[in-house]
């Protein structure tokens, strides 16, 4: 268990008034104890208490090596967890669920009688993982630099004939000989009118001269995330492609310039959002920003106009403005992350943007 | 929408007493509208009602394309689902809740006084799904048929010495050519030791001279899956392994006789338990006897000793006893799925089992 994150998390449940909560989303275990682990179907939950001894309740088919820093409580196939989760609990007080637990478990929790009142507590822990520490901000920047060796070996590959979905496979291969873990998500890989749709499903599609061309990609390295895009051209780049370009570029620009700390979350969203709507522009963004990111791709913290929390050192986010001419057939997104610093953003993608890159 | 089994579910749920339910499992709502949504974060719920009308909640994100049977109430990213659902439901009367719901809706829905109670509905749709109407009674008997050619594809691999690794390798690629859609689970593809423990994980061990070798492989055919289980020898089977081989194979055959409408799912369990208890390895059939199967391959409604619900035609599961002797590195399972016809069942794997397979 590591302990720093912990007392983070038992700060954050007083500072909301909340004295009990139960973990059991697998990355926020991972988290915190640098376990993975998936019980599938069967009950197993973090129980964290800022009064009481904290308990991990776990089914004995998924026996845990080592210390994990808190006490496991084993159970059988044959006993109830909920009923174990119920007697852990103070039933006089409100708990913290996770927001993804099965509602057969809270349902039967809430039939045991096993709190006063039953909140999403999700929230809490998303946000205390929201600021990464030192060795996460590590990871982060390895899995960047990681991805623009991957961009940089791709790009050749958007230009040679390929269809959509030999890219993406081509993507994945080039993720796996980098030394990923696997792909952060599944890579898009899309052309002209798929590049124009933000909702196009990756097809057997062929780039054609004059194509742009959308690459969308991201890995996992030692469990945190990478994400970023850049838009190409196949043989050439018309007028109306290069004014797009530039338009996003700028707007991915502005972006970054007002990723600091006592912004809110919204900020960088106008930022971007201003610039394309000033452009004539602004129907074409069909998308918010950016989002969160760590151990997931995404994670709770969009990049909108919604979202006026203010951002802090230690946050991670993409920023990923995109224009999509579904008419003429073009569409244009950059994506970068961005590490929050004392004073403004480290970015951490790094492959060039700058220049149109003509494949 | 299937009207036949959407009126099934309606009797079943006026049989418990529920007048509305919510249906999120996509599986379940492939079942019942023959489209697969996956509307991952995002809120979708089938709402039935044994009174009023049905309403399928859907993320204006996932437009359906033609008539899927039901009212469908699309709604934006900036309304609130739940909110939808709260006012579709008769806040008055008790609800059913799908098993897994993500409980951040529950407690939504809950907030907001959307039933007078909340009950897990699941089992109302799982029992349904349990009796296969005659097209998915065929997809089952073609996806068994499908994965007798690929065991028997399979088998000399077993002996060719690849690794565990290999030769899941080479079974996935053979369920491909086969036409499946892809596999109904990792497939398992263990050598003595491993074969010999159940929580075994595959790995790089190579079969050598004298090993027995599990073969537990499935496809998903037309949206149903196959699931069978075959135990073969390489080069050689000792008396001990021949010993072990007949007795789990006559296990197999008595639990396969037990399988008729009118018995109990545990009077299957106890066909087969009982002979190899008599024999003297009762200890070593460390897991139940089967699992129902289906749109996935493991449904509601297991072959143990503690399910007594009557078997009824329609129904299909697996019945695979298993003896693992971990310390003479000796592991022997032989699996089949049956379909439960009038007087008895219809055994849809057909790859030859009775004599003893040497490779």
């Amino acid at each position: 268990m590591d302990i720093c994150k912990l007392n983070r998390i038992k700060d954050a449940m007083k500072n909301h008034g909340l004295p009990q909560m139960i973990i059991s989303d697998p990355v926020s275990i991972f988290y915190l104890t640098g376990k993975w682990i998936y019980p599938g179907e069967r009950l197993h939950a973090l129980y964290i208490s800022t009064e009481g001894e904290d308990c991990f309740v776990l089914n004995r088919l998924f026996p845990q090596d080592g210390d994990l820093g808190v006490r496991i409580r084993y159970y059988d196939d044959i006993e109830d967890g909920c009923e174990i989760l119920a007697e852990l609990a103070d039933n006089d007080l409100p708990i913290g669920i996770d927001k993804n637990w099965p509602s057969r478990f809270l349902l039967r929790l809430q039939e045991l009688g096993g709190a006063s009142e039953y909140r999403n507590g999700s929230v809490i822990v998303d946000k205390v993982r929201q600021i990464k520490d030192e060795n996460e901000q590590q990871a982060m920047r390895e899995s960047g630099a990681k991805l623009d060796r991957v961009m940089g070996k791709l790009i050749p590959f958007a230009g040679a004939g390929l269809t959509e979905e030999e890219l993406s496979a081509k993507c994945l291969d080039l993720i796996r000989e980098e030394g990923f873990q696997g792909p952060s998500f599944a890579p898009i890989t899309a052309y002209a009118g798929g590049a124009a749709d933000p909702h196009h499903i990756t097809d057997d599609s062929v780039g054609r001269f004059g194509d742009c061309v959308i690459l969308d990609i991201g890995g996992m390295w030692n469990h945190y995330a990478s994400d970023m895009t850049r838009t190409v051209f196949i043989g050439t780049a018309s007028e109306r492609q290069k004014e797009i370009y530039n338009i996003v570029l700028e707007a991915n620009k502005r972006g970054i310039a007002a990723a600091k700390p006592g912004n809110k979350m919204s900020d960088v969203d106008k930022a971007a959002r201003d610039y394309i709507t000033e452009m004539g522009f602004g129907e074409y963004f069909t998308h918010r920003t950016g989002h969160s990111i760590g151990l997931e791709d995404h994670e709770t913290g969009d990049v909108s106009l919604v979202n006026d929390e203010i951002i802090q050192p230690g946050q991670c986010f993409s920023i990923e403005p995109g224009i999509y001419l579904k008419d003429e057939g073009i569409g244009v997104r950059i994506e970068d992350i961005v590490l929050i610093t004392e004073d403004g953003c480290e970015v951490l993608n790094n492959y060039p943007k700058e220049e149109i890159i003509i494949v």
